[in-house]
């Protein structure tokens, strides 16, 4: 093997460097890599199946639950955005703003922008739709007839973010967002976690990550929302990502674009607002918790490529052979549609090193096949999650693949989990806490009833945040922080 | 009915305002709407759901033809553009330029840009890709192995358009971009050609539009393509539009980005390139095709709703058995899955007023029951396309309904087809194809040999361009224009 192509395989070690470990499994998978514009990646063919495939899944449940999409212009007027003051200040002035409409080329043939084509207003790139949308739906209610609206969207979104990590935090990501409008607070308190419920099932379902469901902290909470609903989940280095987050709006953004609605009472009211996104962080979120230092670990259940097949062979009378025994097989498969197959048959490239490749980039089994086994009836299928041998008749195969397919997504959900729980830690008082978060970094549950001012002041002190205020009812005990009696815990940790 | 709701219904008469009824069809029908965004439309849900139908179609056709999905940044340094010269000549000077990536709030609580937020280099929103994805190639292409490389991108595009029309022309827009890159001239070529026949059989077989297939003339061409190649199709006032185009790139993108491989021979060369793309302007043009004075027309293949149920009644107790005899139905069809079926429930609104709401929105089909029909075990069915009124037997219903939404799809493409020929001619001279287009609007086939001065001038004088030049060889004949012998044909039209 040559010492480049050797290099290509190598991922650096998590114990090592966390952070390059991410970074080369996002090289070496091909998952994306960075663009020569600031902050912004290009996600390649390998990153975007998984995308796609996050994208077919979800779109159906949204569909499922009555929803339909929409699309929304990229460009916001910046006088938009002074009529929500919370929600500008809270996120929305890192943003890229469209001044000009035409480059002009000068006489030594250098392209710069025209600056008589300057804008009589200037235009956001869209950090987020709320605005956009709610200044459309004022045509679109008029009466509560027209309620519920359902809608979603999905689009690519720009912040312009200080510092980026590829999936993590980009300048440029591409997600959903779920916009809807409710004659009732309960009826959009429903649609609000329903959707955290279709969040916490797809993921946990589909990329085996377990998560934390609740509620956000006052100081976490989405700008202009009356309150925030977040899953939380943890990485291999112990801290908090945020996953997926549904927001109920209360009538804010019907205030702030003046939307009114007819009641059947005959009364004009303000409509209640949700609004729900996950975004291209999915990818970087099951690197962190799944993959390892082989590389890309994908479960069966979102991996675009669940089984790859690597021919054994030395001689070319051995290799037609294996060769025809795989399209065999992969017609077969593909007649029985129950997983994706594919067969490397590149042949300038060792056994060795397509075995290596394939563990980088994360499928989920190999398949192996050789004279040997030609003969004996037999074949070799690897684990990309233990590593482990298993030797099966071939006429197994099908069944034997779709249980392993099966086992993995359930050993990768379970081992997530466990390793969760070995990192989550109760704490009584913020003495415990401080010193605890020092020595390990995890989830610490604790009794919290604190203002804002005191989550800030723990964030600067720990550089942790709260992460979730967990759904099940807990009984009363002391805050960790206050002292004062409360029935609220909430999960601290340092966050992604 | 109200004089409001009776407006809704609506639509401006081809004859009286083919522009305005354009525009009435885009609004009445609920397709898009204008925004607050200068040129940019909100694509509402109903105008969505056909695109999505489009793009999962179409996916599918790419993905059978060996083609992945990847996604590349929205933003190009302005750099890039200075590297194809007739590219940005060509078209890409009307681009919307971000300068900035901050607002501020000033303390009368006003957003502006903060000028302190300058970019050191400007960044373009993507009019097109190939910049940023041949830069991107760069890296990825090393070795005759690492080609043919298949792409495709789903993406949203900016173009600062003077005069815009939803759909057919905006300021942003969705489209796809095939973007390859192969070994030799040949391959190339057998995509570009490959990829339009791809989109004549989709455009042909889904939205049941015929369209002329060929070359376009120099004049016309993609700056920066070697050659371009088209399809074109008439709209119903007999003017031409571009309904999807093939670029055969050479190696003007992989000169100007440095990109080369090592060849099997040993030697360093230049990948030839291709591009391709659709647009969200296919929905205009289904209008521009289909539609009529009653509203939008919207073929069955296409259609995200094929057949919408109607029921009638007036006494409450007819209405409750005419409705369960709508849910029977609705499962029956929803269990065979071969079409999509919805029940028009709203009992604030007549059948009258449904009928018309119904046929704004283009549903293929009607299905009516009334009380008599349930004594007789009948139904009605309305075609959207010819108004005809079809009695039928509800235990033949699945099977007749099926049967229509193939006749209709069939009849569209016949009555577009039959238009066109109509409004076809041949020209033998400059003067006579003059004096006729004056007389009526069409598609003029003529023979043409001329340089792109002469294409201009053709232009200025008569409005009309070359639209395409048809694949099928012809015999030698006389240039309309210089008078030399050839056996190029061009088409001629005035063009969207």
């Amino acid at each position: 093997m040559a010492k480049e192509k050797a290099d290509l395989l190598k991922v650096t070690r998590r114990d090592e460097d966390y952070s390059r470990w991410y970074l080369d499994i996002v090289d070496r998978a091909k998952l994306a890599e960075d663009s020569g514009v600031r902050g912004c990646m290009i996600i390649r063919p390998e990153g975007f199946a998984i995308w796609e495939k996050m994208q077919q899944t979800l779109d159906a449940m949204f569909k499922e639950t009555g929803h339909v999409n929409a699309y929304f212009p990229l460009f916001i007027p910046i006088s938009y955005f002074s009529k929500e003051a919370d929600h500008v200040s809270g996120f929305a002035k890192e943003c890229a703003v469209v001044t000009h409409h035409r480059l002009k080329v000068s006489e030594s043939g250098e392209i710069t922008v025209d600056p008589e084509a300057e804008l009589g207003e200037p235009l956001v790139v869209r950090p987020t739709s709320e605005t956009i949308i709610w200044s459309a739906y004022r045509n679109w209610i008029q009466s509560y007839r027209d309620l519920p609206i359902l809608l979603n969207q999905w689009a690519n979104i720009c912040r312009w973010e200080l510092r980026t990590r590829p999936f993590l935090r980009t300048t440029e990501f591409l997600w959903q967002e779920g916009h809807t409008a409710h004659v009732t607070f309960d009826e959009a308190e429903i649609e609000a976690r329903q959707m955290l419920e279709v969040y916490k099932t797809f993921v946990e379902q589909y990329l085996a990550i377990p998560v934390f469901a609740g509620r956000k902290t006052e100081n976490e909470k989405f700008p202009g929302a009356d309150h925030t609903y977040t899953i939380e989940t943890m990485t291999q280095d112990r801290r908090a990502i945020q996953v997926g987050t549904s927001h109920h709006l209360g009538t804010t953004f019907s205030k702030a674009f003046d939307v009114t609605y007819l009641s059947a009472e005959g009364t004009q009211e303000y409509p209640f607002a949700t609004s729900w996104g996950i975004t291209t962080r999915l990818i970087g979120t099951l690197i962190m918790v799944h993959s390892d230092d082989q590389g890309f670990v994908c479960p069966p259940r979102i991996a675009p490529l669940q089984v790859i097949g690597v021919p054994i062979y030395r001689k070319d009378s051995e290799k037609e052979q294996v060769l025809t025994r795989f399209k065999e097989l992969q017609e077969q498969f593909k007649a029985a549609g129950t997983f994706t197959f594919k067969v490397d048959s590149r042949d300038n490239l060792s056994p060795g090193f397509k075995f290596n490749d394939w563990e980088l980039k994360g499928i989920p089994l190999r398949l192996e096949i050789g004279p040997r086994d030609l003969n004996n009836g037999t074949a070799v299928l690897v684990r990309r999650d233990t590593g482990e041998k298993i030797n099966v008749a071939q006429s197994e195969l099908e069944a034997q693949i779709k249980t392993l397919l099966e086992e993995i997504q359930t050993n990768l959900f379970k081992k997530a989990q466990e390793f969760q729980q070995q990192n989550m830690y109760f704490v009584e008082t913020y003495e415990e806490f401080k010193v605890s978060l020092e020595q390990k970094s995890g989830f610490y549950l604790a009794y919290f009833d604190g203002s804002l001012d005191d989550e800030e002041k723990i964030k600067e002190e720990t550089k942790a945040t709260g992460r979730c205020i967990p759904f099940e009812p807990r009984e009363v005990g002391k805050c960790f922080y206050t002292g004062r009696p409360t029935n609220q815990q909430v999960i601290f940790a340092k966050a992604y």
